[in-house]
């Protein structure tokens, strides 16, 4: 086995208000729930009691994925640890889907269609028009994005394509620097960044689901890939759980 | 009047849990009370309502200015921006008073010598010596400050010598770069400022007191100096009734 050389934190947020209501959310800048705050201090605690603490955290621009962070980091006392945000942690777009239910969305276009958006590597959903109801086209946190950059609707491949640049020149930086890098942000994102690092198949990502609030630890070696393959969750019968759950939600359908 | 060029909003965090029991707190990092979250909303809310959205937020490392900016921010959907943190912008160590009942200590050392700490510029409390309870000699988060630099107490002249560099270096720059720049910190590391930015002599600081959780708005000039000196209260009523009370309790004692 390699030598563990850099310590990555991944930490997916915690349920949010769309997520209870079962809407697709996307860009769509929702909160946390009670249960989704309780989650994200649990995930503090569970890095408190395995002595991984955060020395700099990197969180998306959206809500969700802030909170969570700020409230885990309280949880172990790291609140103070240098933040960096960028868009290109982001939750996937969800293009025009984002504020539709997700139920009434099945029952509209068909199973097929519905599972190629929401697992197929590369088929986005119908773009959402700039200025339509749920659109960021007018929010001033994206205003820094020339328009032939920012996403209108995405696919997990094309949130491969936008993160990866975060990952190499901005992460990356930090694990070399020192210390533990924790990235607070989403389950798309996370899933881009999980396929690269532990090189997953286009194919074979469909499969992989990360739970919420359950800090999920990678050992990196000097090319900054896993030692521990897929990484090690930091309360590992709850992730068993959590993940069978999603598996087992999807064979009721 | 020279034309306003920048806009600096400053934040002094919201009541504290020892504000309330009336503790000397300093660097010791206590937290908000119900009463400080309220004034910390209630100061995003004004910034709001005045327009005043930043685009950058600067914050000490301790929790009440941190958490103060986080509730403030959330209240006015500017929970995205930039967000940079330094010890530069603490509060005043106050030394071996840190943790010590302020009755108490009137008490024990007499009017003319508590005042002396509390309020002349440049006579420190005795120094809180390294590994004594309240000291932060082992708190990771200072690990990076040599000991000849770290304090182990300070006047309010030690605060604006080792608060200046990060107005320059920090503080600065983002004004140029554009937008509406918030500082949330504490009393001292904000009179620190106040009286650069005003030209306040060191015999009048004494005087100056800022309010909790009210932002305070500063339009400065192309060389960095107020176009409305002493700054612009985003509610007026309440900084004078604040300041007022502050005034009278004084007189009382």
């Amino acid at each position: 086995m390699a030598d563990a050389t850099y310590k990555l934190i991944l930490l997916r947020h915690g349920e949010s208000e769309w997520n209870a209501k079962n809407l697709f959310t996307g860009w769509v800048d929702v909160n946390l729930t009670d249960k989704g705050e309780t989650e994200a201090i649990r995930g503090g605690e569970l890095l408190q009691d395995a002595g991984l603490l955060p020395d700099v955290v990197h969180t998306s621009v959206q809500k969700r994925a802030i909170r969570t962070a700020n409230l885990a980091l309280d949880a172990c006392e790291r609140h103070w640890i240098p933040v960096h945000r960028s868009w290109r942690l982001n939750e996937r777009h969800y293009g025009a889907l984002q504020g539709k239910d997700k139920a009434q969305t099945l029952a509209e276009f068909g199973e097929e269609q519905f599972m190629l958006w929401r697992r197929s590597y590369d088929t986005p959903p119908p773009v959402l028009e700039d200025g339509a109801e749920w659109s960021q086209s007018d929010d001033p946190r994206y205003g820094m994005i020339p328009p032939e950059l920012r996403p209108r609707t995405e696919c997990l491949k094309d949130v491969v394509h936008r993160m990866m640049p975060y990952w190499y020149d901005s992460i990356v930086p930090d694990l070399i620097t020192g210390g533990v890098v924790l990235v607070a942000a989403h389950g798309n994102s996370l899933r881009a960044l999980v396929k690269h690092l532990d090189g997953i198949s286009d194919a074979d990502i469909a499969g992989l689901n990360i739970p919420t609030g359950i800090p999920l630890s990678y050992e990196l070696d000097a090319s900054f890939r896993p030692v521990n393959p897929g990484g090690t969750y930091l309360d590992p019968e709850a992730a068993k759980a959590a993940i069978e759950a999603v598996k087992n939600q999807g064979k009721k359908k």
